[in-house]
């Protein structure tokens, strides 16, 4: 017996819980569908048909055609309308619908179906040529732009052309003999591009508008949209074929999308915007600004009222925020979608406590719903009051994500990435409304101004998912894309690279630079974050090289520090001279003599640290740097340093030549230097120890952990080791005191994960340097593979960037092997992790999973990390 | 009940098979001891205590003194004589012995047990007071030098002071009183060295020198003869504690060393030297130079038939052929050693070959005989005739290492090194006689020229064991090392840097240039290498760019190309142009242009290197190497290049540096660079599709193996493969013919290795490159190791060269996880290596573990690795 595979569901057969075959959109369809909510009938192509699409050679099977092909047959039927009948047609939606919710990042279709004969026919019937025609054109142009990829601009062309002739602001103005006009215009520029007629026959839209939508998964918008967001390209998209019913046919009707709490503050109040006789693609696009939900109830108060009813039904079904698009006919509503819908951070932390204390969900369920990564969003500063008082708001917005960003103006995407290549660390963009192509430039910039749109445009749905400040639809501005320029009401014209700041809470929008200052936390997030750190297993540490940044980890809850870059504290005034001097030395005596000056500093340095963290483990790395990157490089730098050093240029000039290197990262650093040069490890070690000794004696309980960098072999650390334990008990002895410290090394070299059996009969504790791990796991340097590793991205070749997101696979491979490994020889070796990755959710996970006792990540991912943990720790019991 | 180890073993106690605890030197004297030979009599303190001494801290534990002082009470009942009796004293001799022989990178004491009181008492006994303080002043000054580590130099400059002031030539000439004149000044010579007397106390004399010897195992010139040689530094040495026997003791005694057999020829007949009135070391130093023990027949000649009688029952126990010291005394002979001789490569096959012909061991005995790397000495350039025919002879020593070789002298080993750190290829080492320290320039050097010294001196055993060409003891020349020059008998003055010839077989000395020519291989080495061939499981290909490489290769058994790098064939004349301008090229189509032009030539390549391999297995790599190291980099050469380019300065300096990367070695390479320019890879395809369409027309039957390089994630190989497999398919039909090729990949990175189940999915072979793997396992890159490398070798941190000898604890374990991995998921996969691991006897015998299909090595590496294969199937099937 055969088994056939099903392609193709009913939104009758299917339920929220079929969205990895269904994807969202499909599955929730089918679930409003399942409650007796008024959803237009269709289908959905499963998921499984987009994967076997690309199996077979971008192209969709003969079978599932087929399949396709027989559920159209029922639509009719269940509709008593004709697919491509001229008196009663049967319109279709196509639109994609993928596991995750990727917005704006895949292609629709709407009002699928429509050729001359049917337009004609369905005008007379409906006695709406207006609304007809407006469809067609719809149609042809999504059709040009989705399906056939032609240039959208060259359409948009054509239309704002034939507005200007019929001397109207708005489309709504446009009369059915205007539009028709139109669908004439735009049938010659569709024959203009593709060289043949648009086609006219419905089914073959069809096959092209699903081919479309799968294609739709492999563009680069959705490419770039799954890396920043960690969806696997493996999951394939399904497409939703729907019955279409239209917002655009009148007075009566109009289309709009909703949130059941509000996605800003997660206030528990209806929130939305509708626009009167429009398709749904217009409210979202942001091209006219719609109105807000409230005044619906003033104008439709029958479909208000069903409206509010559903809400209520599905956020109890849900048991979360929703996001709706409806649509109403003639007075008839129906839903479109529904979705766990995006919210700012803090509009998440309120509704999951919200939640909870509504009895709605447990804290576990609670803590699942807020992405870690979104706390990032409550971390980031706002504006210093006292500057901000002195300010002029120079133009008003929607605030449409909350934050608040100063910054240099760029008007394109590509600006703004320019100037991000070319150092510039404050960007916002400024744009007349936002399109998904913005999307890397939107992910740079530290704020988001937009002239149309509105509180649920492109612009402002993409910048709260990424907690990016946002004020939308500023169209006091007046906005010169050619010249670069923005224009103020009072004639202030702002140009590329000219200062302003963004308030994304308020809407308000200043012409100068604002100092900003550090968030404050409390309330909902510290409720919050004590159910987190009640379920997680893994401790939090994080890496900092300063008091300063010590005291604000502690502030967001770190428990200890993970990695001090002792390299760091030598680039400082004084010290780098001596430091200089210390390299350019040629006997160990003159280098003792030259650290012996660095000294008091660096056991300062420590003392600091030490006192910051009350007692906390501190973790010290051991110089990490080849040498030369602590000296000048050009004759012009050299010959001063020369002087000051007293050798002559040549001296120093050779001493430059000799360290260089031809690939630094696999050269002469880390302990090969403490190998090569002990007299550094040996005042490092003096300094780690008399810091510790000092502070003890003011009451603290302090005991360092010494990590020697760059262990490849066990009898690196051997050699080092020794050499910083001889002078650590020297220095006790002497002092007579107690005092407990630790040695291990952090494991970033692949040999010294593939040897950590022999490695931790040395050492006391590992941590995981993800970051060289990763560089050396895959044989590439991330300065350098910047080159190619966009072209990889675009190939399809890399889903992700490794160096954001711990490679499971191969690197995490090597990290498991070695926490077994070190294990099997010391069982109680203490573990974590100090790349980047310690930041980063679904490493952390990893981590987890693979029973490290900490992360260590920068001072403003410690929440996240708090959460991803816990998240991680719940998720592991649920999987059990 | 307490077990306690047995540190100290009497001769009688140990046998031949105990060599891993008491050392070779240990283990034959027990059993020479055992089969009733004369050695004097003795016992060995074992390898264990030298690695306890080790671990405590470089001290001898109180169990173990204790042993050791029970052992010697022993030795004086046994002797009759006692340790520190004026009257009847017991002297010993002190020496290393280590499980594999190290000869002369050990250190000796003799005569160990005089003091003033003794010689006093002593001589008056034997009356010889010349014998015993020419003892004593050896005693002192071997104590001097290798107990306490003070500079010989100071001991035998007194020496030569004494020798002129009493106006002789020889230590022999000195008579008793000149003798207690040089006691009486080495006593004041080691007490202004060491600020108190020199020790009275023949036990303090003993602990001490024993400790001195444990302490050997760590110098300087141990580590390096270990690492050259492969020897561990965890087995330690074993002590032997011996009656001493007297050489010296009048013309009725003397010492010796020979060999059963011609140790530079093989052939079956006794060889060696003695000297009349000496001390063992005086022969191996070479001081003096000796008789042929030939000689000793008409001088006494009852010993010489004893010691020819000894030699068979020898030869006959230990089944091969020895190297023997021995000492007369007075007339009677004393057995001091005996080993497995060192010998030539031609020695050893003709040995090998013999000995099996003779019926005492079977081939595969034989094969393990014979260590691989020695047969490198058998491929090593002859003079040319011609041009060694119109050359002269200018001075001529002792043929004492065979070969030919031909270079620039230098009379330093630090300037050999020098030299060949700056660059230059073909060097000479010539001085007065080679020390150990002289160990590591000796390895570089093609040839070695001494002065003095015979054929057993410290430079002839080195260079046969190294297959180094050396000509020694050539007194004729008379050298100057302060001013760097050696003059002939004609007054012919050479200086450091003219160049001169050595023929190694002969002994000539040539002062010029001459050609050198291929050897040529027959009779035994065919034999013993038949025998391999037919042992062997690994298949041994070769590394070859060029058909010349590839014929040579073939010659020596190679049977087939395991690595082809292509881009060695980028560099020739017209093609670097055309590359070049592929490379400054800013479109595809450009590009492709040029790359048109290339390709004729590397397609021609293909077909000199199938043709040359008749069919045998060719594996290409495509292009691996970043693009800027094909282009100029000073603006010098910048300038004609953008000329002739037809490009501005600006705009190819741009390119040039637009290309430049951080880390090479981790940059844009390899299969990165086919997947950025796919165009370069298509090229290469047809090159190499087209090559073996043409070359089977004629009849051959080439499949050819297509290598990705680089390749980190199976993504990477499965979208070079499809552009590869889309052009050859195309190539292949459209000729009408039928045609096999294979797309493989190098594993060469970590994350390759890690994923390899993966990459099966695409890979149809594997080859390992160990080079590029070992420098990414370990983190370093090998350009710049360097810097440090020699100091972990010096501080025991490293054993070995891990580019030379691949590490297999890490690097290995990558490789053994990926040949699993890889055959799980294809269990047909082809794999081998094609790093220079692939010509190195202890790797290949790894890859044999693993179950790898073949090695791939350089040409002149090609027997080295049949022979490494055949041993490493011998040694597995007698482990099972």
């Amino acid at each position: 017996m055969v088994i056939m595979t099903k392609y193709v569901y009913d939104f009758r057969e299917g339920n929220k819980d079929m969205r990895n075959l269904l994807g969202g959109k499909g599955a929730n369809l089918a679930e409003m569908t399942g409650i007796g909510l008024p959803v237009p009938r269709g289908f959905t192509v499963t998921t499984e048909a987009c994967i076997k699409y690309y199996d077979d050679g971008e192209d969709i099977s003969y079978e599932i055609k087929e399949e396709i092909l027989n559920h159209l047959i029922d639509l009719e039927k269940e509709t008593g309308k004709t697919f491509g009948d001229s008196e009663n047609p049967l319109l279709v939606s196509v639109r994609s619908g993928a596991r995750a919710s990727m917005p704006g990042m895949m292609d629709t279709v709407l009002n699928l179906g429509l050729n001359d004969e049917v337009a004609k026919g369905f005008a007379k019937v409906t006695n709406n040529a207006r609304f007809v025609y407006d469809s067609y054109r719809r149609f042809i142009q999504m059709f040009a732009d989705v399906v056939m990829g032609f240039p959208k601009s060259s359409f948009e062309r054509k239309f704002d052309v034939i507005k200007e002739e019929k001397g109207v602001q708005y489309d709504t103005e446009l009369t059915a003999e205007d539009l028709m006009e139109v669908v004439e215009i735009y049938k010659a520029e569709y024959k203009n591009h593709a060289g043949v007629d648009f086609p006219q026959d419905p089914r073959e839209q069809l096959m092209e508008a699903v081919k479309a939508v799968f294609r739709s998964w492999n563009n680069d918008r959705a490419i770039t949209y799954r890396r920043l967001n960690d969806i696997p390209s493996s999951w394939g998209t399904a497409v939703n074929v729907q019955e279409m019913v239209y917002g655009n046919s009148g007075d009566k009707s109009g289309t709009g999308v909703a949130f059941t709490r509000n996605p800003a503050t997660g206030e528990k109040k209806l929130y939305g915007e509708y626009l009167i006789n429009a398709q749904g693609e217009d409210v979202v696009a942001g091209i006219r600004t719609p109105q807000t939900i409230e005044t619906l109830k003033d104008v439709m108060p029958d479909c208000y009222n069903e409206f509010v009813r559903i809400c209520g039904i599905l956020e109890d079904h849900y048991k979360d925020m929703q996001d709706m698009e409806f649509t109403i006919e003639n007075g008839k509503l129906f839903m479109l979608q529904t979705r766990n819908g995006k919210r700012t951070a803090q509009a998440a932390l309120k509704i999951a406590v919200d939640l909870v204390n509504e009895g709605m969900i447990t804290k576990e369920e609670a803590l699942l719903k807020v992405e870690p990564k979104q706390l990032d969003q409550l971390l980031h500063p706002n504006f210093d009051q006292t500057s901000l008082s002195q300010a002029k708001v120079v133009a008003k917005g929607l605030a449409a994500s909350p934050g608040a960003a100063t910054g240099k103006i760029y008007f394109t995407a590509e600006d703004v990435m320019k100037a991000h290549e070319a150092g510039e660390q404050d960007l916002l963009l400024v744009r007349l409304e936002t399109s998904p192509e913005d999307i890397e430039g939107m992910n740079i910039a530290h704020g988001i101004l937009t002239i149309r749109g509105g509180m649920t445009s492109h612009a402002a749905v993409v910048a709260r998912g990424m907690g990016t400040c946002c004020v939308s639809g500023c169209g006091e501005l007046v906005i010169d894309e050619e010249a670069k320029t923005v224009t103020t009401k009072d004639g202030q014209v702002y140009h590329e690279g000219d200062w302003m700041s963004l308030d994304g809470s308020t809407g308000n929008v200043y012409g100068e630079q604002i100092k900003t200052v550090d968030p404050e936390i409390s309330g909902n997030f510290e409720t919050f974050m004590e159910w987190a750190d009640s379920v997680r297993k893994l401790k939090i540490r994080t890496n900092a090289d300063t008091p300063k940044d010590a005291i604000q980890a502690r502030k967001f809850g770190a428990e200890g520090i993970g990695l001090c870059r002792t390299e760091h504290m030598f680039f400082e005034e004084e010290r780098i001279f001596n430091f200089r001097r210390m390299i350019a030395a040629d006997s160990v005596e003159m280098r003792e003599e030259a650290l012996e000056k660095i000294l008091p500093y660096q056991r300062k340095d420590f003392e600091g640290l030490f006192e910051a963290m009350e007692g906390d483990p501190v973790v010290i790395r051991y110089l990490d740097p080849p040498l030369h990157e602590f000296l000048p490089h050009t004759d012009e730098e050299i010959k001063p340093l020369a002087d000051s050093l007293g050798m002559t240029f040549e001296a120093l000039k050779n001493r430059v030549d000799s360290l260089k290197e031809f690939n630094p990262m696999m050269g002469h650093r880390g302990c090969r230097l403490a190998i090569t040069y002990p007299e550094i490890a040996k005042m490092q070690t003096r300094a780690v120890i008399e810091a510790a000794i000092n502070v003890n004696k003011k009451g603290m309980n302090v005991t360092p952990e010494i990590m020697i960098p760059l262990v490849g072999d066990v009898n690196e650390l051997k050699y080092v080791k020794k050499i910083v334990c001889e002078v650590a008990d020297a220095i006790i002895k002497e002092a007579g005191v107690k005092l407990t410290y630790h040695v291990g090394t952090m494991i970033e070299i692949p040999r010294a994960a593939l040897t950590a059996d022999e490695i931790a009969r040395e050492a006391e504790f590992f941590s995981f340097g993800t970051n060289d791990l990763t560089q050396m796991t895959f044989g590439f340097s991330r300065d350098d593979a910047s080159k190619f590793l966009n072209e990889y991205y675009a190939r399809g070749i890399f889903e992700n960037d490794p160096f954001a997101k711990l490679d499971q696979n191969g690197v995490g491979k090597l990290v498991a092997m070695a926490a077994e490994l070190g294990r099997k020889t010391r069982p109680d070796i203490h573990m974590g992790i100090c790349g980047e990755h310690g930041g980063e959710p679904s490493s952390i996970e990893f981590c987890h999973r693979v029973g490290l006792d900490y992360v260590s990540c920068s001072p403003f991912r410690v929440p996240i990390a708090r959460l991803a943990a816990a998240q991680a720790a719940i998720r592991e019991k649920e999987n059990k």
